[in-house]
């Protein structure tokens, strides 16, 4: 199966003007820009943990493997140029569906212009586990860390949150774009992306950083897919599920307070950006609430505290 | 286990001066030698397939997962300099075991001083499987290639072939420092290691670079292990181990008969090099014997034939 899988592969491919070698050989060779960072990065996804081979088509699994380390490229302001793929696919997958979760992988590579460096295709008797290594480069400016926060930072938040696992882990957009939008017009200090939740997320860009926060609870924005959630089952808030759900993959940002201002009142914004809050000198998490009652947020232990 | 094992995981770390980010962050940094090539390469492995989880130490398998990878480059005459390692962990594979499979990672990126630069570590009902990328660095001279083969090339192999699954599979050294030995004395027209077969690896580079070989089969250096494995299995010969076994992981190089010569010849080769053939105009692999004898190999089927 592998030889017929690599041959489609290999007609699937478009030429790629930044490798020098291209898939094919014992391994893929390209050179980077003059001076220009390498950012690298690796996500691995498995069945029964990030996705459920019998219950979604293939081409979203493929998709969501590739669109998480672009995620990761997102949250260093980095533009990612190559990616490496390998598969461990179950004896009886088949090859129309290994071919369809290749396609999901191919179009979001293509939509990024990111290309296909190699890999390694192997079946066995285990479920489907698909390893994703992407690269990038930072040109002008250094990348974004998430222990650079400073007090007085701005905390600013990229689209909604909450109530991903209805469809938006699959379906997502990664940041890319956006992130070099911002980077390239404004001075941004700590960053990271949201997988294991806001509050979780913002607060290892705190612990890394030795500093507290507080949000203004009013103002995480809560997607519309939260909000219905608890209407149906309000065990959780749609503000618990919109902190603790993980899998938004959005940007969290802190930023000088001036910069977050000109980026939230940009009048040609490529997404929804959001003050929630403020970098504080304590090293806690605080919520805010609309009546200005304060709690720490303890991070996944949320629906617990409040 | 996840964060208890990334704790561990910092520690063994050393400082690597390369990485401008190390792990710990959405993605690692690193930038290159000013106008160096880089080369990057994947191999996954998996229980029941490439290792038998329960019949052999764990850092033997974490060995063998970084040691294919160092081989790539050394096919690539590539000097490796990081490496990314993800790992799917069977949910009660055990901390201890896991540290010991890491520890065979470590070791041996150590002594080739290949940092780790991050990965992903989740654990799942499946079986192990351990997915490493590398990436090397070419300086001065451009990769060796599979597909630059010329006629009248000398066909030349570092160590001896046959019956690795008795364990060389684990512990052969990956020919890293003996392919920039070579690289940087003597003219090399094409290159490969060795994972499914000297027959099939060979064939693979003469089918890419268009051209057939003869092969003088007294010439070629077969192991003890398959020398005793025939003797006591009189059913496949020594040679057909040598020819047809996998996972030998050393190097086929061509190169022009004078290099070749000067190659063998050195008086302080960091292994055995022997020159066991000529690349010819054909399109066949052709095995000479000692009486003259010409028959075509068929990578894979040689037992057949012989």
């Amino acid at each position: 199966m592998e030889r017929e899988f690599i041959n489609w592969l290999r007609q699937q491919l478009p030429e790629y003007p930044l490798l020098d070698v291209p898939i094919g050989d014992d391994a893929a060779v390209f050179q980077l820009s003059q001076g220009a960072r390498c950012v690298i990065s690796s996500d691995l996804l498995t069945d029964g943990v990030d996705f459920l081979v019998d219950e979604v088509e293939a081409s979203r699994i493929g998709r969501k493997a590739l669109a998480v380390n672009l995620s990761d490229m997102a949250a260093m302001a980095a533009r990612p140029f190559t990616a490496i793929v390998s598969l461990a696919i179950p004896n009886r997958f088949g090859m129309e569906r290994l071919k369809q979760l290749y396609t999901g992988i191919l179009t979001l590579a293509n939509e990024y212009s990111v290309s296909i460096a190699g890999g390694d295709t192997n079946s066995w008797e285990g479920p489907l586990a698909i390893s994703i290594t992407i690269l990038g480069q930072c040109e002008s400016t250094p990348p974004w860390r998430r222990n650079a926060a400073r007090p007085g930072d701005a905390i600013v938040v990229s689209g909604d949150f909450g109530g991903s696992l209805q469809g938006k882990h699959f379906d997502f957009v990664p940041r890319v774009n956006e992130a070099i939008w911002v980077r390239d017009q404004f001075e941004v200090h700590a960053a990271t992306d949201v997988s294991d939740g806001l509050a979780q997320d913002l607060t290892n860009i705190l612990s890394e950083s030795g500093y507290g926060a507080e949000i203004q609870l009013a103002s995480v924005p809560i997607s519309r897919v939260a909000t219905s959630l608890a209407q149906q089952d309000s065990r959780r808030s749609a503000l618990e599920r919109a902190l603790d759900d993980g899998e938004d993959f959005e940007l969290i940002l802190t930023m000088p307070p001036a910069e977050a201002i000109a980026l939230t009142q940009h009048v040609n914004l490529p997404c929804q950006f959001t003050v929630i809050g403020r970098v504080g000198s304590g090293t806690q998490l605080i919520g805010v609430d609309a009546e200005g009652r304060r709690r720490p947020i303890q991070p996944g232990g949320f629906e617990h505290t409040f």
